[in-house]
């Protein structure tokens, strides 16, 4: 008996595309292995809504990627050209909501919003969106308590590697200390300064046309996305900070002369995230680390924490965010909440 | 109200008393993140059993850990100078056992017939053993899942660093290949013959005097504690290979000249183990890496491991073994038994 999860995807970007394509790619392993068929019931963006009720085939996934951005309202016949969700979830009875829309700092919106109104109405949420867990982490954790649904977002930290199950699952440990590289970007730009002693103007320049930076970097430049991800980590290991409280320096116009010096004295020069959980502080700086230092060789996209425990040290490496690899981040929460028994077989 | 989760440990050597301290150490943790208390109910050793139906108090578990080994029948007037599990279920009625008897590759025992007669009263189990499950991984967990038991064993790969829980957690992917360092005690030894050029037997020495090996080292040398973890992992990722069909080289007598030479063109050696999930093949060789690659740089006594998936790679780096931390893992397999609500409150 094959078990059916009904997904609901808000935000038709790189992720949500992504989701898809690693959905139907992926169909065959899923129902080998966990008996288990993933059903893209509706997709929504800023414009409009794309919405089957019986999920869509593969073949109509398919062309809803190849439409152009906030063009789902011209999926017919299954579009309507207005976003409301209480709507969707009438017509779809979605297991899951998955929130794949942008991080926006400023309002949250839409994520938080959707995020607590799937929440409020017994539907589960998978996020990639950080910003309603980095703006309101115990607004969504204790209704989602209240309301008995998961909520899952390991997305949203270190995209393909899994830091935020590492950590929950060091129940024993106490974690003293979580300290590395959050930001593909801005380690993408350091990493081309140092290798290549190009200036940040040139480096970034790269980095957007190989669509490792967004047009406007400056969440990722400023530090504010790898606060965010502080912030969500602080919450996960227990010791919540808020996102105005984390200390931040950007790594903007940043001289090449920085590195030549760095360089000199055997550093490298990183942008660093730290919360430390003895006094409850967190920040983003501008460090330099020695060459010896294994998160100065963490080079490129990747991204690299080390946890410190009373126990000892572990050091994760793997790649931070692109679409594809939050794609299989946010498949492996739909998976877990459909493996651990919340969704019924149908 | 706080939840008991009533423990029997088999086995009280390095890693028993350890955990044996760790609960007593982590008892206010505990009792204010989980609400949980955990009370040791009875230690078995290869001579004799302690037993106490309401739990050892701190104050006598601290006793225990004091007796000389295979002593706890000494322990009046708690003490009985046999050995009889069925005995000790009927008089403690627990909720675990804990396996932590020392891994026999020859016979299995006594771990496989402890935990197979755990399984079958309806006992949860978590191993520190490796034996059981290198021998006979699917007769145990086909018999718990018939019993609705869990078994658990992170502690058995890579003790302090969750790589099972890593490798679980990612359903969505292909994982394509696993390798890494898995043995303390060789990558101990290979790392003094490296750094300081001293010979095998030598930095063996060494080795056994600090004691990161045993008076017997020849499970580690040869190969054969890395080829159980092997097969653990192999399991775990559903592809299973038995202990017999690992290919395995042996670090026995190195001669120094081969480390020399390796230096000269920049590799290192290191002891291996390799899971190919795609041509189903395990090893554990004896490999010259260049000094860049990532686990050529892990040294001492830590353990590093790289999973290489359809999505990218990842590196965990970490402690191994270690009584001490092979411990908190023991403890986080009985924390997440308790919390998954297996256990009813008392």
């Amino acid at each position: 008996m094959t078990r059916r999860l009904r997904v609901v995807l808000t935000g038709f970007g790189s992720v949500g595309r992504s989701l898809v394509k690693v959905i139907v790619s992926k169909r065959d392993l899923l129902a080998m292995k966990y008996r288990l068929r993933v059903d893209v019931v509706a997709v929504v963006d800023s414009k409009g809504t794309a919405l089957k009720t019986e999920g869509f085939s593969d073949y109509e996934l398919m062309k809803l990627c190849e439409l152009p951005r906030s063009g789902v309202r011209m999926f017919e016949p299954y579009a309507l050209d207005y976003v409301d969700m209480n709507h969707v979830y009438d017509e779809t009875q979605p297991d899951v909501h998955a929130e794949l829309t942008p991080s926006n700092y400023a309002s949250g919106e839409p994520g938080s919003s959707n995020v607590l109104n799937a929440v409020r109405q017994g539907i589960h949420v998978v996020l990639a969106n950080k910003a309603p867990l980095a703006l309101r982490f115990s607004d969504v954790m204790s209704l989602a308590l209240v309301k008995g649904v998961a909520v899952k977002f390991r997305a949203t930290v270190m995209g393909g590697t899994p830091l935020i199950d590492t950590l929950t699952s060091m129940r024993s440990y106490e974690i003293v200390r979580v300290e590395g590289i959050l930001n593909a970007t801005t380690n993408f730009v350091l990493t081309k300064m140092h290798e290549e002693l190009t200036d940040f103007r040139e480096a970034l320049g790269r980095a957007q046309a190989l669509g490792v930076a967004e047009v406007d970097p400056s969440l990722d430049v400023e530090g504010v996305d790898a606060a965010a991800k502080l912030v969500i980590l602080s919450n996960v290991v227990g010791r919540p900070v808020t996102l105005d409280k984390v200390y931040r320096e950007s790594i903007l116009d940043m001289p090449i002369s920085e590195v030549v010096k760095a360089l000199n004295h055997g550093n490298v020069i990183k942008h660093i995230a730290r919360l430390d959980l003895r006094d409850g502080q967190a920040s983003v700086r501008v460090d330099a680390l020695p060459k010896t230092d294994p998160l100065a060789r963490v080079g490129g996209t990747l991204n690299g924490v080390r946890v410190r425990t009373d126990v000892g040290e572990l050091m994760l490496i793997g790649k931070g965010g692109g679409g594809f690899e939050t794609a299989h981040s946010v498949l492996d929460d739909l998976l877990s909440i459909a493996l651990r028994g919340d969704v019924s077989a149908r």
